[in-house]
């Protein structure tokens, strides 16, 4: 790795892009603006190209995985790609038994819960890594000056995973191992921050511009729990990047109450679901960190006039945080018309902000 | 039905009782202690009576449900009894096409999702409660001076399932329902609100001391919107209820940010799930509103040491509040010891408060 001031992944091609100056905590002309799971099943070139194609299958295979990753930017004209993969692409590499289920996500050959089970758990050869750095920088290649965002899924969620064998509904196996063996715990956290960090580098040595830390369950838990049994493995799982000077946004769900730990673990960009209004998001991070979010998902498949009002009131109130990254207020739904979010990146390209 | 004053019903057998002191705001020298979902998988007695009998069956069959409704009081010596049932009761009696599915929850044969299939939603017929009556004035009669707790689902719980046509994760469908066609949306939840006011009007004719409002679904919406399309018509819920001077507990999951909203539809208690530490839960209610809760669930699973120091947790924290009624802070997961939650009585009926 070159040295952040000489990175041309990071200080070069997308460093006057708007995504990369909001994230920077710059104003641009024209708010950025893209999607979480833009590269999904609500477009119907991603369902022909997946057709036949498992899964890790396509996250693996460079050519489509770069291919996934740009269809949403040819057809929305969003200002940013995000890689097409998985937070447990990395879990699969390492060797660990992992499958995603359609219909269901991640699902583990075996649970994750004993001292000897995280003992067993492999470290993740960086080689192994080779289809992904392949695939972000297949993407990157026809990105011009549209930057790359890669992303990884924050050691607790990745963990829930690990423990409960699959999705839950509230991470019972998983929150009750954290606070019955704090060592064991631990070690586990460590385990996932390394394979998310390795995963997350991987896609900036593809040439990603930006990061996005996933930590989609972390909703689940109080402050205090996140604050002294997540969020100092969050902080390793991102202290790479960070030191190639490399943005990061970190996301999670149901996390009104967590905006303000959620930043401090090395976060440029914190982002909000649709729960939260911007202003108050902002509120509660005294105002001085940029935001992402937070169109709410639903209102997707409201009349125009609906969601056109609804996108107005979340660019004024974005406008309360130093910056503003529009998205939405959490992924994609996948029976979502694809001509609506083509709309919605019309309307905030077209949006000159009332006040600035 | 008898005017409060005189109604024996509630001004009897149980206004003595730990719980309903805990109501009105007073604390008896014993916490009172009560689980959601105490009536169910977790005993073993529960799924040998229940073998062989659909949920609805179950519900519907007076003798049945005052038994399963007394199984826990039984085991556990609880403060209270919550009467065996489901929110989607009252839903099917109106003679709406609704199933409870093992393992997922209500299923509905069509949703509900146009105009016309919320005008065509059947008025419920108040004799078709009669089982309903029946049942909790079974479980009455052998409790003694424990009260009863009847409870209902919240009109925006109800509606999701009933738009969405079963369980879902973020009620996209209905929160799209709820901002695009409001006229619509509103004639839903009035009418959700009078089958569970219904519902629980069935349960207080039966004996029912205090009931309890269930919300599961409102940590999915922003204040404003909870505020402005939902508060209403939970409030509409509660009216009859509270003109019986039934003391009303209102419980949701996620809701955080919904404390004073939930406490102002007409609630004497608040129930906090288990992200909030119940001193800050009061302090977001001024202090002075009664709490419900919050034992994280995920700990029932943890060695007794680990549970036992945060129920004392709880118990401390609780103390920031003019009254206190232990519980979960989610429903008892099935998969749960039976004992851990008895010796989870033993120990909220040992503690004496170290300040008062």
């Amino acid at each position: 790795m070159t040295a952040p001031a000489d990175n041309p992944l990071v200080t070069g091609r997308t460093a006057g892009s708007p995504l990369v100056r909001a994230c920077r905590g710059e104003r641009p002309a024209t708010p950025p603006v893209w999607f979480m799971r833009q590269a999904g099943r609500s477009l119907p070139e991603y369902r022909a190209a997946r057709e036949g194609i498992e899964m890790l299958d396509a996250c693996l295979t460079p050519e489509l995985a770069a291919e996934l990753t740009l269809q949403p930017v040819r057809r929305h004209g969003v200002d940013a790609a995000v890689f097409f993969s998985d937070i447990v692409v990395p879990v699969a590499l390492a060797g660990v038994d992992v499958r995603i289920v359609p219909g269901r996500g991640p699902v583990l050959g075996s649970p994750v819960r004993t001292p000897d089970d995280v003992a067993a758990l492999p470290p993740l050869d960086p080689g192994a890594l080779a289809p992904i750095v392949a695939g972000a920088a297949g993407a990157v290649a026809q990105l011009g000056t549209t930057p790359l965002i890669g992303f990884a899924g924050a050691p607790y969620t990745l963990a829930s995973y690990l423990v409960e064998g699959g999705p839950s509904r509230d991470q019972l196996r998983a929150r009750a191992l954290m606070r019955t063996d704090p060592t064991t715990w631990a070690a586990l956290l460590d385990w996932c921050a390394d394979v998310s960090a390795a995963f997350l580098m991987a896609q900036v040595t593809g040439g990603a511009s930006v990061v996005q830390l996933f930590d989609s369950w972390a909703g689940s838990l109080s402050v205090a729990d996140y604050a002294g049994r997540v969020a100092p493995h969050s902080a390793r799982t991102l202290t790479g990047v960070r030191a190639l000077g490399v943005p990061v946004i970190h996301f999670g769900v149901g996390s009104g109450d967590l905006l303000a730990e959620m930043h401090r673990v090395g976060a440029d960009v914190v982002g909000v679901d649709w729960r939260l209004p911007l202003d108050e998001a902002s509120r509660r991070l005294g105002g001085a960190v940029p935001l992402q979010g937070n169109i709410d998902p639903a209102l997707l498949a409201a009349p125009w006039p609906v969601l056109a009002d609804h996108v107005e009131d979340v660019l004024r109130r974005g406008l309360a945080a130093p910056a503003h990254v529009v998205n939405l207020g959490h992924g994609v739904p996948p029976d979502t018309d694809p001509a609506v979010l083509t709309r919605v990146v019309e309307l905030v390209h077209g949006w000159r902000s009332p006040v600035i």
